[in-house]
């Protein structure tokens, strides 16, 4: 087999891999799933130095372990599981729709896929509701584990050999379970100076303190990130030198940032030298709009709606992920289906290397167990049945247009009602946020700027917290900047984080229009 | 209205408090559901100084704070949650059986329940795809959380007023978050000698240790509970008297054993005397076989199967529960959809307090979010849409006319295949565990006992580990006593948990026998 993989390799290789086993949380199946380029490679490090004391002393589960031991002679009185004969559900229909734009909400002819109880036992499909609505594996069911090994293989063709996914019940599931394999009480993270506020508020009640790294255009800035760990006092900070980078490298929360290739790779250097663990949190990775810098966006007639339609273009000038680079086993990429699918599901995919992915397993076997079964068959009869992984890029790029569309009305409304001399932003280049700098000099509360540090900070947050009302009374909620700023950072800007994923275009017109009136407002006289 | 309330009584009820809000994750529910009955009790005691320190500092979540500035005059530009017409699920349709047993899985004449995407919009439902596939509140949705409000209400009517249901992403996930919500690192919890072996490995790799409670026939004996905290040395034990108390009243896992009212009623004694915390996990309350003592197993014929569908004469014969006699709020009930509807659902409830559940409340917005909304709506329109709260007692009592059947062909297969001399046991009166006795003292390796505890314990282990392997080998799997053995206790006797859910009812018979042949083999010329 060459070492390039498509799409249109998957049903050859599914055939030369065999089928599926069909059992019930099967434990094996992960590392089955993957081309045989995979094997080639060299092995992941071993990040076990960097395990939480909880991550250390986590193993199997007893009665997990006991499962293993079943063939097809052996009845089984061990495991308290109920008979499928006792699950209320029959039968399961779903309706999808068609991948591209034309028909999705109103779908005059939508794909449908339907489920039995027992289409395993008929030989009728590979997954059924025997199968999804018992207890589970923790990695999830050999079915999706399928679906998404292959996605990784194609997409990312992660540069070790052992890697492995596992789905999680969401990122944010996900990432409550990173902080507890990797971080004892005490212990510092690294962020981006502005970061997922709910990253950090899961990270605090651990006794988990954040370090922001200043960012530019770019995201964090690598010789930020190098200077703050070789200058690392421990003395001085009471804390060992961090090792967790949590960092979310495409259409940043809340920035709007997105990495280049080149910012990736020199990140990736620093986190060789000082041995750092990776997070990457990608929920808006396939939200990339490949438009150009700066000048495209303003047409929205020429934005590449048409012509982009061809997938292996979309995939090819996607900016390849940390995982793609990830020659040492450093990273763990979590995936989400929350941006991309839906939210409700909570069942998304991670990927990192064979022990690391392990560790989690173990943790969600005390844990969550398994995601939904109902969102998991859901999943599979969307993907793997009706769509295929082609049909999901191509939802993917339509996707994609409508962010477009929904970023360009933004920018505009920002240009038509926003005080320029007060408001400034970049132009997002993928993801939901627009983060809007304003310039809070000009406030007449700045006139009262005191020189101690504390005061200082407190006029800023004095200022945002005006603006913010002064919004919310002309009818648009907003977030505050502050609320999303990592720790160790001290601000001498304001920001305001908008998204365009929710309201209608006319509504983020309106809403955008109030927001203008409301910094008038507040710096009246002065823009 | 009167102090009772029945399910006759939840549609007027109903009425009377209005219709629901049909909003995306609408955070003040909970409390909403309740019959006016609850709100003329005294409110809970506080428990607050029995919180983890993960707990006291969580809070509410800065995003989910923002949104309940809200309301219809306001565009969000606030949380990136996004727009529904980008799930790509237009309709679910699901087939259920009907409630009595006679079609249940091939079922002639199922049950149909549909969900639209805007079925909220179009006034055809009070709820849909467009809401339940969206990020949800971590209580649950409006409309679930109402039917167990109303389920909780009539069942159990707690004796406090400010209780409240929150969904639980499963019962595993649940004891995750009850631990990091009451214990700190080194904290010793009180359970039952034999205990579920997954809530002790969950517990241990946050350093906290179990102490086990010697049992009876009906479980934990509460003189031993009193003895074990009255005399409790702290400087000896290296611990802080401990205070939370997880037991599973009814169909105990492993030993099958019920608790009684009265057992009940003292053990709440102990628990008010040495102000414990009771996390009450009840899997299995509903498969209360109600056939009374010893002597009605046998006779599947007499059994009730025919008399005992009256829901009112099954509720009426429940043995209540803790949180029903709990006038402090110090109880957290766990009630699992596991063993009654599907273990893949995970998507559970719980009950407790105000001020406990919000503790979750916030914890859960950081890790589970909520359930998955797709198992929220199949659980809201089999429950509430198509059995209603009579038929879903109506399922219960079929369920639990099977699992007579199953018990009591486990209970036929053992006095007939198993060496009565060796082998001893008591009858289960609700759940799926069968406890077994195995009296190891006619074991040949009995024979070489030395007088060292250590060499004591071991000889046990491994004459168990013997009849496990020769078991296995004669093609029957089943789980050892000592897998389930709290901390604390010293053992000298040995037992084995065999499950009469998942085998067919001749496979439970050929399995009982080949248990039978394995200890034979093993204590061979004693039997």
């Amino acid at each position: 087999m060459s070492s390039t993989l498509t799409f249109s390799d998957i049903p050859s290789l599914r055939q030369k891999l065999g089928p599926l086993t069909g059992d019930i949380a099967p434990v094996t199946t992960p590392m089955m799933f993957k081309s045989p380029r995979c094997f080639h490679k060299p092995p992941a490090k071993s990040f076990k130095h960097r395990l939480s004391q909880e991550a250390l002393s986590r193993g199997a589960a007893t009665l997990k372990t006991a499962g293993t031991e079943l063939n097809a002679d052996i009845i089984s009185l061990a495991t308290g599981r109920p008979s499928p004969e006792y699950f209320p559900f029959l039968k399961m229909t779903l309706d999808f729709p068609q991948t591209s734009g034309a028909s999705k909400d109103r779908a005059d002819s939508p794909l449908s896929g339907t489920i039995g109880k027992y289409d395993i036992k008929t030989n009728k499909a590979s997954y059924d509701l025997a199968i999804s609505l018992n207890y589970g594996y923790s990695a999830g069911s050999e079915q999706l584990i399928r679906f998404f090994t292959e996605h990784v293989d194609v997409v990312h063709n992660p540069p070790y050999s052992d890697w492995q996914c596992s789905l999680t019940a969401g990122t944010t599931s996900a990432l409550d379970s990173v902080f507890r394999t990797f971080c004892n009480r005490g212990n510092y993270i690294i962020t981006e100076t502005y970061t997922y506020s709910a990253a950090l508020e899961a990270a605090g009640p651990f006794g988990i303190r954040s370090i922001g790294v200043e960012m530019d255009e770019e995201g964090m800035v690598p010789a930020h990130l190098d200077n703050l760990l070789s200058s690392w006092d421990v003395s001085r900070r009471g804390a060992a030198k961090p090792f967790l980078l949590y960092i979310i490298p495409t259409g940043q929360n809340p920035t709007g940032t997105t990495q280049s290739l080149q910012r990736r790779k020199d990140i990736y250097a620093v986190a060789e030298k000082h041995d750092l663990y990776i997070i990457e949190d990608e929920p808006y990775y396939f939200l990339q709009f490949q438009t150009g810098k700066s000048e495209a966006y303003a047409n929205s007639d020429q934005s590449p709606r048409s012509e982009s339609n061809l997938v292996e273009e979309f995939l090819g000038n996607l900016i390849p992920s940390y995982l793609s680079l990830d020659v040492s086993g450093r990273v763990l990429r979590l995936d989400s289906t929350s941006k991309i699918l839906a939210p409700g599901l909570r069942c998304s995919w991670m990927t990192g290397s064979a022990d690391i992915i392990s560790r989690f397993l173990y943790l969600h076997d005390a844990t969550i167990v398994s995601p939904s079964g109902l969102s998991q068959i859901a999943l599979h009869t969307l993907l793997d049945g009706v769509w295929g992984h082609e049909g999901l890029m191509k939802w993917l790029l339509y996707l994609r247009d409508e962010y477009i569309q929904r970023r360009n009305i933004t920018l505009e409304s920002c240009e038509k009602y926003l005080p320029r001399n007060i408001c400034s932003w970049s132009l997002p280049e993928a993801g939901m946020f627009h983060w809007i700098k304003v310039d809070w000099r000009a406030h007449s509360l700045a006139a009262a700027y005191s020189k101690s540090d504390l005061e200082f900070e407190n006029m800023i947050l004095k200022i945002e917290d005006r603006i913010y009302s002064t919004a919310l009374r002309k009818g648009v909620l907003c977030c505050k900047g502050s609320a999303f700023r990592a720790g160790g950072v001290k601000s001498c800007e304001m920001y305001f984080r908008l998204t365009y994923a929710t309201a209608s275009l006319p509504q983020i017109q309106e809403a955008i229009a109030r927001f203008g009136m409301a910094t008038r407002e507040q710096f009246e006289g002065r823009v």
